[in-house]
C-alpha cells in the first residue's frame, strides 16, 4: 500500500517534485504486464486474446464516477484491448505508441493536468520514461528488475492481478472515499 | 474451513442472528472473481472467455441433487457465463444487477427461504452489500482488502480455485452428508 | 516422488494388494483437475476450451512407444478433450462416464490386465471409486481434501502441471529406462 | 541471473568448453514449456491457442536491434506459435522438428556462428540434445527434474514467464547495453 506522498528528483531541470496521492488527477498505465498479466494468447489464425481482470475493471468505473482521469498508453495495438477499455470508459486510449513519455505529457497538457498531478503504472523498460516524468512511478510487483530498481514505488499486486486497482484504491482513500461505496 | 456457526449483527435493526451452516438453504454467490479467478479473456472481436473450475462445477450438480439452491447475482451481463451456470443447473441467476442485496431478498422471499439461512460468497466492495444482509457473508481468500476485513468468514480458496465448493463442502457436512458420496 | 511399492487393502474381499510401479501395464486418469489445471473456459457461445501440458503430452508419447497403457476415464463429455487425447495416441478414450470404475475394469479386462497392475490418477470425490478399485491410487497435489486423505499416493504436481508425466516418469523410472532417452 | 562465464565438458571428444555470455551470438530456444508455460489450450474444433509473455517479445524484439540472433526449435507444429514469432521478427523458426540438436547445428554453421557462442533454452527430456550441444544449456526454473540436473544453468523464472528475455538480459547485461536503453 503506497503512502500518501512521494518526493522524487525529476530527470530533467533537477528540481525537487513532491506529489500527494490526494492530489492525483490522471492514473496513466501500460496495458500488457499491467492491466493484464503479460500473456498474449494466440490461436491457430494468429489472432490475439488478452486476459483482464474484474477488480481493476470495477476500480476504472469508480475512478470515472469519481473524477479521476484515466489513460491507457501501450506500445502494442491489439483490438481487444481497445474493445475492453472503452467497455471500461478509459478516456485517453494510446495503444501501438513507440515515444510513451510524449504521450502522457500531451495528455496532461490537453486537460490542463500539472505532471506532478499524474501517474504511471509500468511493469518494463519502455515505461520507465513516462515513470520518471509522471509525478509518481509505479512499478506493479513483477515488473522487469530494471523497472523494479528505478519505480518510485513498487505495488503489492502483479500485473492482471488488481495493481490498477491498488493504485486507484490508494487514490480514493488519500481523498478519504470510503472504498465500499460506490 | 469454517466453523459450523456464525453469530453476527445484523446492520439493519441491529438484532443478534446466529446462523449454522447445517441451516443454510440457499448459497448465493458473485460470479467474476468468486466462481472464476476474475479474469476476463477479451478477443479481438471484444468478445468474452471466462474459465470456471470443474470442482466447483461437481459440487452444484451435487448441491442440487441434495436440495441446496444455488443462486448466482452478478454486476456484469456476459452470455457465456450464463450458458456455463445453465449447464450446472443454477435455479436463479441473476446477471448485471446493480442491486445485489434486493435481489438476494427477492429470491430468499420467492423461495420462502429465511435470509439468516442464506449465505453469499463475494470478493469486490459490490457485494458487501448482499455478505452483510446475508446469513454469512464469505470472502474468497483473495477478495479485495476491504471485503477480508468485513466478511463473516474468509475461505481458504481463491475465487475461481474451488471457493463455492469450499462453502458446499462445509454445507454438506454440517449436514453430515459423506462428502465422497454423489 | 512415488516409492515403487504400495501395499493396500481392497476394499471388496479385504485381500492385501501389492503394487509394484514396475508392474504397472495400464495408467488410467481423470481429464477435468487431472490432465488440466480444472478450468473449463467458455466463450460467448457456450463453447468450452481446456488447458493441457506439453509435458503431460510428451510423455503420454513416450508411454505409448513404450508399452504402457493409457486410459482417459472423465465423467464430462467435451469434443476438444476427445480431440487433444486422439493426438496423443491415448488408446482408450472414455467421456462421459458416470461410473467409472466399472469403465476401469472392463478397460482391464479387455486388455488381459490384472486390476492389481493397473493405476488411477483423481481430483475429485467421483474419483475415489476406481482409485480404490486401482493397483495404486493417486492423487493430483491439489485435490480436494476428501481425495487426499483417501488416496494411496499423492503426488507433487497438481493437475494440468505434470501430474501425468510424474507418474509416468515413475514407472519408466522402475522399469529402469533412461528419462533423457526417448 | 547467471554468471557471465559457463565451462562445461562437451560430450563428444571431451574438450573442455568456455563460453562467455557475451560471446553468445546466437540464442536457441524450445517454445513450449520455454517460451510459454506449457499449456496448450483447444477449443471443441480442436483448434489450438498458446499464450506468450510481453516481456519475452520486447526483448526478442531489442535482440534483432541488437544483433543477437534468434532461433526458435519445437518439435511441435503449431500454426499460432508461427504467427507469434512471425511477429516478433524471429530469424530461425523451426517447428515439428524430431532432431532438435542437428538443426541447432544447421542454423549456426548457415550463420557462421560456432557452436561455443550458441546456447540453447529447453524444458523437458527431449531439449537434452541441443542444451548439451550448445555452449550453454539453460534450463527454465520449471523444468522437467531430468533437464534441471542436467543444465549447464538453472533460470530463476519458469517457462512462459520471461525465461528467454532472463537470458537475453544476461547476454545484453555482459554486452554491457543499458537494460533501460531501447
Amino acid at each position: 500500500m503506497p503512502a500518501t506522498r512521494v518526493q522524487k528528483l525529476r530527470r530533467l531541470g533537477g528540481q525537487s517534485l513532491t506529489t500527494s496521492l490526494a492530489d492525483i488527477a490522471l492514473v496513466a498505465f501500460d496495458v500488457d504486464g499491467v492491466l493484464t498479466d503479460g500473456r498474449i494468447f494466440f490461436d491457430e489464425e494468429g489472432r490475439e486474446m488478452h486476459a483482464f481482470h474484474a477488480r481493476d475493471g470495477l476500480g476504472m468505473v469508480l475512478a470515472s464516477l469519481r473524477g479521476v482521469l484515466l489513460a491507457a498508453i501501450s506500445g502494442r495495438y491489439a483490438p481487444g484491448v481497445k474493445a475492453r477499455l472503452v467497455q471500461l470508459r478509459v478516456t485517453e486510449i494510446h495503444l501501438g505508441i513507440s515515444d510513451k513519455t510524449a504521450v502522457l505529457e500531451g495528455i496532461a497538457a490537453a486537460h490542463g493536468i500539472d505532471m506532478a498531478h499524474t501517474c504511471f503504472i509500468g511493469d518494463d523498460v519502455n515505461d520507465l520514461g513516462p515513470m520518471g516524468a509522471a509525478g509518481i512511478g509505479f512499478a506493479v510487483a513483477d515488473a522487469h528488475t530494471e523497472v523494479l530498481a528505478r519505480a518510485d514505488r513498487v505495488l503489492r499486486q502483479a500485473g492482471g492481478q488488481g495493481a490498477v486497482r491498488e493504485v486507484l484504491d490508494a487514490v480514493f482513500r488519500a481523498r478519504r472515499v470510503r472504498l465500499g461505496d460506490p
